[in-house]
């Protein structure tokens, strides 16, 4: 982080932090949380709100109207935004758009960005990553990939079948990795073209994930020569410069989640008496509650030293690993926490502690389960005898 | 459990098996896990079908129609039901109604009994304890009830506020705990008397729950002289014997559902290949493995300990208080495991694994937070200087 | 445990109480904690005093004067005298020969009962089972083992080298399984062989072992032709029926030693006041002793369970895995927070609970690592579909 | 960390590695351990070739020959030397001096300097701090000090009881706050001053503490009027000024400590073979090599970030809690989790690991209960709402 990035910080974070506890925080609800349209709907016009308040997506190339952060602002930025359960989708910087931009700005050819990335930097589309498919297909191990992109007259017909697509519900684009003779090649394209369906939106425990949880069959969807995303053959690779910014942006949002669901904990506890006292005074608690700003501290420490490699152009794979490891399962103590010391109120819908709980759960399974990490990190100290 | 109920139990057990695979679980499904007619519609046919399949109410009082089983038997029964996510309203163990009916079964006059227990215990009428309020009153602190109720004219007025009470939308009847000048006192009560108004259904993470939880409010609400359930002035010790083998049962039914959920998780790593072989080959999937059969297993024999006990006439505050925190934290990690297990797909709504994790979180809150419990069980210990 | 035994139980079991908090706790010191012979010496002297009060050999064969119990008696009897840091020596409980006279008895020939047996269960001799090996031998898979056993001339002829051999350090006697052309085989020796060789006591974390942890060599050990114990080429056999029962005598005797330390941290906790009150009324404090209770109310059960099935002949391949993952972490964790409770004292030799705390760590690793009890429980779970 | 620390550090460590890894690490061994003459000694010879190597002294002024480092670099440095279990007694940055020459260069009057912080600084001379007294004395609550001074004839008098004091044994000089008409006071004294007594060496589960931990009796005993550190009455202000310090010097130790146990750990389970492969190979193995390579990286973090603090010259009364609470709990798990990988040699004294592992556990002891901590930690967040 320059200088100049350094100072705008404190205001940004403070516009952020009104903009979310007096605009987009008034507009959660039970309601909304998983109803793609209302969300869709909502999207538009918070990010109008956002850009007017100057804090529209930290991240995004300023060509879109972004501020263009490096990634250790962007880590405050989303912090702060993500307090709010519609932060990220007001400032555009929820997933799976917030890598799926990434990813276009990396590789995207002139015709992409225009047609694709411009309007998704821009809020006016959506795209999803379609990745995960059904047993047995890509799951934890993306090598078992099943999807097939055939060529034949200067195009290319996908066949697959893809599930838990986050996002891909009423998506406008679709970014598909598929087997081809060459290797896994990434393909971009819109999400009109026959033979293209998304069968259900997927019921899950979590929440306010815009575009929900799709389930997609591609039949004999015949995309143009160009639709390919970067080299073909190269999608592997191209995936893992999606996959780690992805990561890590989860892991920026998660701490402000999890601090969202302390905030309302600890006035709760602060207020309720019990057994003659406030419940702030009873040891146990006050163990949750030190326990929980330890975790959010180390949180914080180990993604803001993670951003900071980015920033320098360092290889992350191995701590962005350990980051998520730590950080998922950190918030998800942090929001048991809180939803401990408030009682039945936290398991109500009537707080947001109960949607960032059920939230944060499958973190520890998303962007790689984290038995997976584990298992990746050891063989990589182990074999190259890391020191400890 | 004396001779005749063991024989018995093998059988029992069996059939229940069959019932809850065949009947109980194919209904399963997020349309109906919220929504309250649709759960009571199901709750007549399955009881319906409970009856005739001789597995109805192993509980209840012969009779009502129940097998009048002991709490030894009624554990394996009780977790056997509860494997399926509607078993226990099928059998009408579930709660609120299963220690409601208790509470009723000891206390109530006869004139009561045939009005508020027959009707519960033969499922066709449906109860609420109506205990928490909102702060500042009632919560984890019994003491500060705040639910008046004065005399007048041979008649009881209430006046009060209840909140988070499970079963409690559309229910037919009221018990309510409720401040007198002779101390606490138990009242049951039509729910169509003047003055008692449900205000909504909280919206809660939980799932599966007959008559949902309602916020109550009574005003004037102007009950006969014969409301009295029990002995004016001895309402805390009446809920004593409601409070104890209600959070045993819980014990028992949750087993039943973690159960349930490692069902699933099995399958899924037993099938499921991943970077070349069964996740079951995986040692970090072998470790969750062992370690929720430890728990279910640990889980288990503090459970039926406590059962038998209770056969025995012995006190079981401290064992069930005990049990319940062992049991509570026990069932949470094997559900917690269970979803990691089938990663996506266990956050999912098309496995069961969802809703089980969803509704044993808060088992760690009710009946006693397990802060509450901890705190009662060391000053026992501390005090009365109990040997380790 | 038949209704004899049962009668006897409560006499035994205050008789075994009796003898340790008077007799055996005030000879408990650090200065004797590792040192061989004076172990030995204090045993010679606690052995007659334990046959005096009718306690001594629980589980011994009643010709040898024990009391020839079932193991479910034994459990509690176990438990009662591992209060003491000396009470399993002095009732000729303590591992390695309580396992060992049980391996005897059921698979030495009249003469080794004669030699071997008799003055290991009368406490005039002691043996040591010599399996570990170091690397690359013998350690967590037992078909490593490097140690051989070559005929000729009637004779058998060992060599190998043996490490960390509970009790190997003065023993008298050795069982030694060896490779031999027919597979492993177990032998029994005086290990005044020529050949046989302690090479030293091997310093370890632990306390109270009986006979150290001997380092062996054998060099051209030769042996007679009846130095076989049980058939030729049986012996990983022959092991499992040490092996189940060692590691549930185990558990019986930690579950003593655990309970030791928290008897000492409830009286410390009761009397030291810091900041105003006994540190018994905070509830961190609070926290710890219920979680103690519990670890250990649950060990209890999960031990005594596994006892039973012993006692009515039952296979306990399974179940005894699972005892000794639960028992081993949570008899750690109880001597973890005793000690934490004690604070410096804790810590300090002055208190028994140092000395239990280093005891019990490696309780996790051997009897087969906790990690290679997950593995196997989870893989026969897997493989034959158990339910959970 | 200015430019010029910045540039010097990455050779200084190299040298003390090496240093650690030549010379320090061949002296370590069970027969010094404990002895309290045998490490003085040691002291003695290492301290000379720090000297020589020129990485004596990392946070001692320069007028005693040391570096004059800031924290960010002692925090290297003091990982990098503690990785020897002699390593900080060799470069004197143990405690306690580490923390009483701090307290001195502080506080002493010119004539105190020379006295007192020369020597210890130049490792001529020991001292310890004695605050710690058996119960009702001062233990986790300070206020609860017991030890007196007296004014009399210019002189005071001090009686008091101190025990577990590190260092204490053989101490040259004792530092001891005491109760005055004016408030606790400090005084810093000579321990050849009649009436002050060590009545013994404490054995504790603890090892490597150079001067041991002693019990002191201190009758009428009599100290100049200029035997006062700092200001009479202020002895509490001044004692904030060590202990903060002090406990974030024993996270930077600690992390060194664990860091050798894991190094231990990762070339043990790379050799060893069990079950056909190498124990690295195993997934249960992975995860503990990589849950301890997190709790070091998020160990680290938090300690620099602290250490950074304080060389800004800002309170870390909060920070330093959460540090001290996060670290001693992280370097406890990377212990344990590092004996459990090397199994019964972690246990032995072959390895250091038993070693570390034994004087990790008292580090959530000392310094403040990690119970006191959290509960002044919540305390303080709820009191000041501080954001989560």
């Amino acid at each position: 982080m320059n200088e100049t990035h350094a100072s705008m910080l404190p205001d940004l974070k403070e516009r952020v932090r009104k903009f979310i506890d007096e605009v987009a925080i008034p507009l959660e609800g039970t309601a909304i949380e998983r109803d793609v349209e209302a969300l869709d709907e909502i999207a538009g016009t918070l990010r109008r709100q956002a850009r007017e308040a100057g804090i529209y997506g930290p991240q995004l190339p300023k060509e879109y109207g972004g501020l263009a952060l490096p990634w250790r602002a962007c880590a405050e930025l989303f912090e702060e935004c993500a307090r709010g359960l519609l932060g990220p989708i007001a400032l555009n910087c929820a997933p799976p758009d917030q890598p799926n931009a990434l990813l276009l700005d990396l590789l995207a050819s002139p015709a992409q960005r225009e047609r694709f990335l411009g309007p998704i930097a821009r809020g006016e589309k959506r795209a999803c990553f379609a990745m995960t498919e059904p047993a047995p297909g890509a799951g934890s191990d993306p090598s078992m990939l099943k999807t097939t992109a055939r060529r034949g007259n200067g195009k290319w017909v996908l066949d697959g079948h893809k599930k838990f697509i986050s996002g891909g519900v009423k998506a406008d684009i679709a970014i598909v990795p598929a087997q081809t003779e060459e290797g896994v090649t990434l393909f971009v394209f819109d999400t009109a073209t026959p033979g293209y369906r998304v069968t259900r939106d997927i019921a899950m425990a979590t929440s306010y994930q815009i575009g929900g949880h799709a389930e997609i069959v591609m039949e004999a969807c015949e995309l143009p020569g160009d639709a390919v995303l970067g080299t073909v053959g190269q999608g592997f690779e191209h995936i893992q410069l999606r996959l780690e910014p992805a990561r890590l942006s989860h892991c920026m949002r998660f701490i402000g989640r999890a601090r969202r669901a302390m905030e309302i904990a600890q006035r709760y506890v602060s207020q309720r008496v019990s057994f003659g006292a406030p419940l702030a005074e009873l040891q146990q608690v006050q163990a949750m509650v030190a326990d929980s700003h330890i975790d959010l501290h180390a949180s914080r420490l180990i993604t803001h030293h993670c951003a900071q490699l980015m920033d320098e152009g360092k290889s992350v794979k191995h701590y962005s690993s350990m980051t998520k490891v730590f950080v998922s399962e950190a918030v998800g103590r942090v929001a048991d926490r809180a939803m401990q010391m408030c009682g039945a109120l936290g398991v109500s819908e009537d707080e947001a502690i109960s949607a960032i709980w059920r939230e944060a759960r499958p973190f520890r399974i998303y962007d790689g389960a984290n038995e997976v990490h584990r298992s990746a990190i050891a063989r990589r100290i182990l074999h190259r005898n890391l020191s400890p």
